[in-house]
Protein backbone atom coordinates (compact mmCIF):
# COMPACT_ATOMS: atom_id res chain seq x y z
CA UNK A 1 0.00 0.00 0.00
CA UNK A 2 1.39 3.42 -1.11
CA UNK A 3 1.64 5.84 2.47
CA UNK A 4 -0.44 9.05 2.09
CA UNK A 5 -1.38 11.32 4.44
CA UNK A 6 -4.50 13.15 3.66
CA UNK A 7 -4.51 17.24 4.70
CA UNK A 8 -8.01 18.95 5.38
CA UNK A 9 -7.79 22.61 4.63
CA UNK A 10 -9.57 25.74 3.93
CA UNK A 11 -7.55 28.65 3.24
CA UNK A 12 -9.47 30.98 5.44
CA UNK A 13 -7.65 29.12 8.71
CA UNK A 14 -3.80 30.80 9.34
CA UNK A 15 -2.72 27.63 11.08
CA UNK A 16 -3.42 25.99 7.40
CA UNK A 17 -1.67 28.17 6.11
CA UNK A 18 1.45 27.17 8.57
CA UNK A 19 0.76 23.68 7.91
CA UNK A 20 1.06 23.58 4.42
CA UNK A 21 4.25 24.62 4.27
CA UNK A 22 5.37 21.83 6.86
CA UNK A 23 3.22 19.08 4.90
CA UNK A 24 4.86 20.19 1.94
CA UNK A 25 8.52 19.34 3.99
CA UNK A 26 6.87 16.11 5.60
CA UNK A 27 6.01 14.72 2.15
CA UNK A 28 9.21 15.15 0.53
CA UNK A 29 11.12 13.60 3.84
CA UNK A 30 9.00 10.71 4.06
CA UNK A 31 8.09 10.52 0.53
CA UNK A 32 4.45 9.85 1.45
CA UNK A 33 1.70 11.06 -1.03
CA UNK A 34 0.49 14.25 0.40
CA UNK A 35 -3.28 14.27 -0.42
CA UNK A 36 -5.18 17.73 -0.60
CA UNK A 37 -8.66 17.74 0.50
CA UNK A 38 -10.15 21.24 0.48
CA UNK A 39 -13.18 21.73 2.94
CA UNK A 40 -15.60 24.31 3.94
CA UNK A 41 -14.43 24.98 7.47
CA UNK A 42 -17.77 26.95 8.30
CA UNK A 43 -19.52 23.74 7.62
CA UNK A 44 -17.49 21.92 9.99
CA UNK A 45 -17.59 24.16 12.91
CA UNK A 46 -21.43 24.00 12.60
CA UNK A 47 -21.93 20.58 12.01
CA UNK A 48 -19.57 19.77 15.22
CA UNK A 49 -21.08 22.97 17.28
CA UNK A 50 -16.64 23.75 17.46
CA UNK A 51 -16.04 27.61 17.44
CA UNK A 52 -13.36 29.37 16.16
CA UNK A 53 -11.17 30.70 18.96
CA UNK A 54 -11.20 34.37 18.40
CA UNK A 55 -15.25 33.95 19.83
CA UNK A 56 -13.24 34.08 23.30
CA UNK A 57 -11.41 37.08 22.93
CA UNK A 58 -8.70 36.71 25.12
CA UNK A 59 -7.57 33.56 23.28
CA UNK A 60 -8.24 35.50 20.11
CA UNK A 61 -5.80 37.75 21.25
CA UNK A 62 -3.22 35.24 22.12
CA UNK A 63 -3.26 33.73 18.76
CA UNK A 64 -2.00 36.32 16.80
CA UNK A 65 1.17 36.55 18.95
CA UNK A 66 0.96 32.65 18.91
CA UNK A 67 0.85 32.80 14.85
CA UNK A 68 3.36 35.15 14.65
CA UNK A 69 5.77 33.00 16.28
CA UNK A 70 5.08 29.75 14.59
CA UNK A 71 5.34 31.55 11.26
CA UNK A 72 9.02 32.12 12.47
CA UNK A 73 9.78 29.15 13.30
CA UNK A 74 8.45 27.40 10.12
CA UNK A 75 9.99 30.57 8.22
CA UNK A 76 7.33 32.15 6.46
CA UNK A 77 5.71 35.87 6.63
CA UNK A 78 2.14 36.13 7.93
CA UNK A 79 0.14 38.79 7.96
CA UNK A 80 -3.51 38.39 9.58
CA UNK A 81 -5.71 38.97 6.21
CA UNK A 82 -7.58 42.19 6.72
CA UNK A 83 -10.76 40.75 5.52
CA UNK A 84 -10.87 37.35 8.26
CA UNK A 85 -13.41 35.41 8.16
CA UNK A 86 -12.85 35.33 4.43
CA UNK A 87 -15.57 33.37 2.35
CA UNK A 88 -13.08 31.39 0.88
CA UNK A 89 -15.33 29.24 -0.73
CA UNK A 90 -14.77 30.05 -4.44
CA UNK A 91 -10.84 29.43 -3.92
CA UNK A 92 -11.80 26.34 -2.45
CA UNK A 93 -13.98 24.79 -5.46
CA UNK A 94 -11.70 26.03 -7.82
CA UNK A 95 -9.17 24.10 -6.23
CA UNK A 96 -11.23 21.02 -6.33
CA UNK A 97 -11.56 21.51 -9.85
CA UNK A 98 -8.02 21.37 -10.72
CA UNK A 99 -7.97 17.93 -9.59
CA UNK A 100 -7.27 16.96 -12.71
CA UNK A 101 -4.09 18.93 -13.60
CA UNK A 102 -2.10 18.08 -10.44
CA UNK A 103 1.03 20.44 -11.09
CA UNK A 104 -1.32 23.23 -11.81
CA UNK A 105 -4.00 22.43 -8.93
CA UNK A 106 -0.50 22.55 -6.43
CA UNK A 107 0.64 25.71 -8.13
CA UNK A 108 -2.71 27.53 -7.11
CA UNK A 109 -2.78 26.23 -3.70
CA UNK A 110 0.61 27.53 -3.09
CA UNK A 111 -0.99 30.91 -4.50
CA UNK A 112 -4.15 31.29 -2.22
CA UNK A 113 -2.44 30.51 0.50
CA UNK A 114 0.32 33.12 -0.46
CA UNK A 115 -2.47 35.20 -1.43
CA UNK A 116 -4.58 35.29 1.78
CA UNK A 117 -1.82 35.20 4.04
CA UNK A 118 1.75 35.62 2.71
CA UNK A 119 1.59 39.00 1.51
CA UNK A 120 0.62 42.32 3.40
CA UNK A 121 -3.16 43.06 2.25
CA UNK A 122 -4.02 39.78 1.60
CA UNK A 123 -6.69 39.19 -1.01
CA UNK A 124 -11.01 39.65 -0.69
CA UNK A 125 -11.15 35.84 -2.05
CA UNK A 126 -14.94 36.39 -2.47
CA UNK A 127 -13.54 39.93 -4.59
CA UNK A 128 -13.47 39.47 -8.49
CA UNK A 129 -11.20 42.52 -8.39
CA UNK A 130 -9.35 40.44 -5.63
CA UNK A 131 -9.16 37.20 -7.40
CA UNK A 132 -8.27 39.03 -10.30
CA UNK A 133 -5.25 40.33 -8.82
CA UNK A 134 -4.00 36.79 -8.18
CA UNK A 135 -4.41 35.14 -10.97
CA UNK A 136 -2.89 38.14 -13.22
CA UNK A 137 -0.13 37.93 -10.82
CA UNK A 138 0.71 34.04 -10.67
CA UNK A 139 -0.57 33.10 -14.21
CA UNK A 140 -4.08 31.85 -14.31
CA UNK A 141 -6.60 31.80 -16.00
CA UNK A 142 -9.03 34.56 -14.31
CA UNK A 143 -12.29 33.32 -16.58
CA UNK A 144 -10.94 29.77 -16.06
CA UNK A 145 -10.96 29.98 -12.61
CA UNK A 146 -14.49 31.84 -11.92
CA UNK A 147 -16.04 28.89 -14.32
CA UNK A 148 -14.59 26.23 -12.01
CA UNK A 149 -15.03 28.42 -8.53
CA UNK A 150 -18.86 28.39 -10.34
CA UNK A 151 -19.71 24.85 -11.37
CA UNK A 152 -21.77 22.77 -9.58
CA UNK A 153 -19.69 19.33 -9.81
CA UNK A 154 -17.10 21.44 -7.67
CA UNK A 155 -19.31 22.80 -5.05
CA UNK A 156 -20.69 18.91 -4.80
CA UNK A 157 -16.88 18.05 -4.12
CA UNK A 158 -16.77 20.44 -1.63
CA UNK A 159 -19.61 19.65 -0.06
CA UNK A 160 -18.74 15.85 -0.34
CA UNK A 161 -15.36 16.63 1.37
CA UNK A 162 -16.82 18.59 4.27
CA UNK A 163 -19.05 15.70 5.35
CA UNK A 164 -16.31 13.12 4.83
CA UNK A 165 -14.04 15.41 7.13
CA UNK A 166 -16.90 15.20 9.75
CA UNK A 167 -17.64 11.88 9.60
CA UNK A 168 -14.21 10.91 10.06
CA UNK A 169 -13.84 13.14 13.20
CA UNK A 170 -12.76 16.08 11.90
CA UNK A 171 -13.91 18.94 13.78
CA UNK A 172 -11.24 22.19 12.83
CA UNK A 173 -8.46 22.83 10.44
CA UNK A 174 -6.13 22.03 9.68
CA UNK A 175 -6.26 18.28 9.60
CA UNK A 176 -4.59 15.27 8.43
CA UNK A 177 -5.44 12.12 8.24
CA UNK A 178 -2.86 8.73 8.34
CA UNK A 179 -5.76 6.14 7.56
CA UNK A 180 -7.99 6.46 10.27
CA UNK A 181 -5.70 8.38 12.64
CA UNK A 182 -6.48 12.06 13.15
CA UNK A 183 -3.83 14.54 13.80
CA UNK A 184 -5.10 18.83 14.23
CA UNK A 185 -3.08 21.50 13.78
CA UNK A 186 -0.16 22.47 12.04
CA UNK A 187 1.95 21.94 15.35
CA UNK A 188 1.21 17.94 15.25
CA UNK A 189 2.83 17.44 11.70
CA UNK A 190 5.66 15.86 13.48
CA UNK A 191 3.91 13.03 14.80
CA UNK A 192 1.94 13.16 11.29
CA UNK A 193 6.04 12.06 10.19
CA UNK A 194 6.26 9.90 12.76
CA UNK A 195 3.06 8.29 12.00
CA UNK A 196 4.02 7.78 8.08
CA UNK A 197 7.49 6.78 9.09
CA UNK A 198 6.76 4.13 11.32
CA UNK A 199 4.80 2.57 8.24
CA UNK A 200 7.60 2.55 6.46
CA UNK A 201 9.51 0.48 8.57
CA UNK B 1 16.73 40.52 36.98
CA UNK B 2 16.95 36.65 37.79
CA UNK B 3 15.26 35.02 35.23
CA UNK B 4 11.87 32.86 35.68
CA UNK B 5 8.72 31.78 33.89
CA UNK B 6 5.36 31.20 35.42
CA UNK B 7 3.73 28.13 35.39
CA UNK B 8 -0.20 28.52 35.89
CA UNK B 9 -2.32 25.11 36.22
CA UNK B 10 -4.82 23.56 37.94
CA UNK B 11 -4.48 19.67 38.45
CA UNK B 12 -7.80 18.91 36.53
CA UNK B 13 -6.20 19.60 33.17
CA UNK B 14 -4.30 16.36 32.05
CA UNK B 15 -2.27 19.19 29.34
CA UNK B 16 -0.83 20.74 32.59
CA UNK B 17 0.32 17.30 33.80
CA UNK B 18 1.99 16.62 31.20
CA UNK B 19 3.67 20.58 31.14
CA UNK B 20 4.94 19.49 35.18
CA UNK B 21 7.30 17.16 33.51
CA UNK B 22 8.17 19.68 30.50
CA UNK B 23 8.67 22.82 32.67
CA UNK B 24 11.08 21.18 35.44
CA UNK B 25 13.00 20.12 32.61
CA UNK B 26 13.16 23.62 31.17
CA UNK B 27 13.88 25.28 34.40
CA UNK B 28 16.85 22.58 34.93
CA UNK B 29 18.06 23.59 31.14
CA UNK B 30 18.11 27.74 31.33
CA UNK B 31 18.55 27.38 34.92
CA UNK B 32 15.08 30.01 35.30
CA UNK B 33 12.82 29.52 37.91
CA UNK B 34 10.23 27.97 37.71
CA UNK B 35 7.11 29.69 39.58
CA UNK B 36 4.27 27.97 40.66
CA UNK B 37 0.79 29.64 39.87
CA UNK B 38 -2.15 27.22 40.75
CA UNK B 39 -5.19 28.77 40.12
CA UNK B 40 -8.66 27.81 39.32
CA UNK B 41 -9.30 26.60 35.61
CA UNK B 42 -12.95 26.65 35.82
CA UNK B 43 -13.04 30.00 36.94
CA UNK B 44 -10.68 31.07 34.32
CA UNK B 45 -13.00 29.68 31.59
CA UNK B 46 -16.20 31.63 33.09
CA UNK B 47 -14.41 34.64 33.74
CA UNK B 48 -13.03 34.17 29.65
CA UNK B 49 -16.03 32.49 27.61
CA UNK B 50 -13.44 29.80 26.76
CA UNK B 51 -15.05 26.26 27.11
CA UNK B 52 -13.01 22.83 27.73
CA UNK B 53 -12.44 20.98 24.48
CA UNK B 54 -14.72 17.80 25.76
CA UNK B 55 -18.05 20.29 24.90
CA UNK B 56 -17.04 19.58 21.72
CA UNK B 57 -17.84 16.22 21.44
CA UNK B 58 -15.69 14.92 18.05
CA UNK B 59 -12.59 17.44 19.63
CA UNK B 60 -13.49 15.56 22.93
CA UNK B 61 -12.84 12.06 21.10
CA UNK B 62 -9.69 13.15 19.36
CA UNK B 63 -8.00 14.62 22.92
CA UNK B 64 -7.52 11.42 24.35
CA UNK B 65 -6.07 10.06 21.63
CA UNK B 66 -3.95 13.31 21.21
CA UNK B 67 -3.21 13.00 24.84
CA UNK B 68 -1.55 9.67 24.59
CA UNK B 69 0.50 10.54 21.99
CA UNK B 70 1.56 13.30 23.70
CA UNK B 71 2.17 11.48 27.03
CA UNK B 72 4.52 9.52 25.02
CA UNK B 73 6.59 11.85 23.55
CA UNK B 74 6.47 13.24 27.09
CA UNK B 75 8.08 10.03 28.15
CA UNK B 76 5.04 9.55 31.14
CA UNK B 77 2.48 6.77 31.56
CA UNK B 78 -1.42 8.98 31.31
CA UNK B 79 -4.71 7.59 32.49
CA UNK B 80 -7.70 9.42 32.11
CA UNK B 81 -9.07 10.55 35.23
CA UNK B 82 -12.23 8.64 36.26
CA UNK B 83 -13.45 11.59 37.95
CA UNK B 84 -13.08 14.23 35.33
CA UNK B 85 -13.77 16.97 35.48
CA UNK B 86 -12.05 16.75 39.19
CA UNK B 87 -12.83 19.07 41.73
CA UNK B 88 -9.63 20.09 42.45
CA UNK B 89 -9.62 23.13 44.77
CA UNK B 90 -8.40 21.25 47.54
CA UNK B 91 -5.64 20.07 46.19
CA UNK B 92 -4.69 23.90 44.77
CA UNK B 93 -5.29 25.47 48.20
CA UNK B 94 -2.71 23.31 49.84
CA UNK B 95 -0.47 23.96 47.63
CA UNK B 96 -0.59 27.49 48.00
CA UNK B 97 -0.86 26.65 52.07
CA UNK B 98 2.75 24.62 50.88
CA UNK B 99 4.59 28.07 49.33
CA UNK B 100 6.23 28.54 52.60
CA UNK B 101 8.25 25.37 52.37
CA UNK B 102 9.22 25.17 48.33
CA UNK B 103 10.31 21.78 48.81
CA UNK B 104 7.52 19.96 50.08
CA UNK B 105 5.82 21.65 48.31
CA UNK B 106 6.87 20.52 44.64
CA UNK B 107 6.83 17.21 46.22
CA UNK B 108 3.25 18.00 46.55
CA UNK B 109 2.80 19.18 43.45
CA UNK B 110 4.00 16.14 41.72
CA UNK B 111 2.14 14.05 43.69
CA UNK B 112 -1.04 15.61 42.98
CA UNK B 113 -0.23 15.55 39.39
CA UNK B 114 0.76 11.44 39.42
CA UNK B 115 -2.45 10.68 41.91
CA UNK B 116 -4.80 12.45 38.99
CA UNK B 117 -3.20 11.68 35.90
CA UNK B 118 -0.29 9.27 36.22
CA UNK B 119 -1.52 6.32 37.90
CA UNK B 120 -4.67 4.06 36.47
CA UNK B 121 -7.51 4.27 38.69
CA UNK B 122 -6.57 8.49 39.61
CA UNK B 123 -8.03 10.01 42.74
CA UNK B 124 -10.87 11.68 43.21
CA UNK B 125 -9.41 14.89 45.23
CA UNK B 126 -12.65 15.73 46.55
CA UNK B 127 -12.81 12.39 48.18
CA UNK B 128 -11.00 12.69 51.75
CA UNK B 129 -10.83 8.83 51.45
CA UNK B 130 -8.79 9.08 48.15
CA UNK B 131 -6.59 12.39 49.45
CA UNK B 132 -6.03 9.97 52.67
CA UNK B 133 -4.80 7.12 50.36
CA UNK B 134 -2.61 9.61 48.29
CA UNK B 135 -1.02 11.70 51.55
CA UNK B 136 -0.27 8.02 53.35
CA UNK B 137 1.31 6.38 49.78
CA UNK B 138 3.59 9.76 49.15
CA UNK B 139 4.32 10.38 53.40
CA UNK B 140 2.32 13.73 53.62
CA UNK B 141 0.27 14.71 57.07
CA UNK B 142 -3.02 14.03 55.78
CA UNK B 143 -4.40 16.31 58.71
CA UNK B 144 -2.45 19.36 57.39
CA UNK B 145 -3.57 18.82 53.83
CA UNK B 146 -6.81 19.16 54.81
CA UNK B 147 -6.46 22.00 57.29
CA UNK B 148 -4.24 24.04 54.70
CA UNK B 149 -6.66 23.22 51.97
CA UNK B 150 -9.73 24.62 54.06
CA UNK B 151 -7.85 27.61 54.96
CA UNK B 152 -9.72 30.87 54.08
CA UNK B 153 -6.09 32.40 53.20
CA UNK B 154 -5.50 29.84 50.65
CA UNK B 155 -8.76 30.40 49.68
CA UNK B 156 -7.96 33.95 49.13
CA UNK B 157 -4.58 32.99 47.72
CA UNK B 158 -6.19 30.61 44.70
CA UNK B 159 -9.18 33.19 43.85
CA UNK B 160 -6.19 36.22 43.58
CA UNK B 161 -4.12 33.62 40.97
CA UNK B 162 -7.07 33.14 39.30
CA UNK B 163 -8.17 36.53 39.27
CA UNK B 164 -4.79 37.85 38.36
CA UNK B 165 -3.94 34.78 35.70
CA UNK B 166 -7.43 36.29 33.89
CA UNK B 167 -6.05 39.97 34.08
CA UNK B 168 -2.99 38.54 32.45
CA UNK B 169 -4.67 37.11 29.11
CA UNK B 170 -5.04 33.87 30.68
CA UNK B 171 -7.90 31.73 29.13
CA UNK B 172 -6.79 27.70 29.97
CA UNK B 173 -4.33 25.79 31.24
CA UNK B 174 -1.52 24.97 31.14
CA UNK B 175 -0.22 28.57 30.39
CA UNK B 176 3.18 30.27 30.95
CA UNK B 177 4.35 33.57 31.25
CA UNK B 178 7.74 35.07 30.49
CA UNK B 179 7.68 38.47 31.70
CA UNK B 180 4.42 39.23 30.36
CA UNK B 181 4.63 37.17 27.22
CA UNK B 182 1.70 34.13 27.22
CA UNK B 183 2.14 30.54 25.73
CA UNK B 184 -0.86 28.52 26.85
CA UNK B 185 -0.18 24.35 25.82
CA UNK B 186 2.41 21.71 27.23
CA UNK B 187 3.49 22.08 23.33
CA UNK B 188 4.36 25.30 23.66
CA UNK B 189 7.25 25.12 26.46
CA UNK B 190 9.80 24.80 23.68
CA UNK B 191 8.78 28.37 22.45
CA UNK B 192 8.87 28.90 26.41
CA UNK B 193 12.66 27.73 26.72
CA UNK B 194 13.50 29.96 23.45
CA UNK B 195 12.32 33.08 25.14
CA UNK B 196 14.68 31.78 28.18
CA UNK B 197 17.81 31.14 26.50
CA UNK B 198 16.83 34.78 24.47
CA UNK B 199 16.82 36.64 27.77
CA UNK B 200 20.07 34.74 28.95
CA UNK B 201 22.01 36.21 25.29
Amino acid sequence: MARRFEFFFDYVSPTAYLAHYLAREVAERTRAELVYRPFFLGGVMQATGNRPPGTVPAKGAYMQRDLQRCAKRVGVPLFMNPYFPMNTRGLTRATLGLDDDPALRDRFIDACFRHCYGIEDGIDPANPADLKTMCDAEGFDFDQIVALSEAPENKDKLRANTDEAVARGVFGAPSFLVGDELFFGHDRLDYVEEALTEQAA
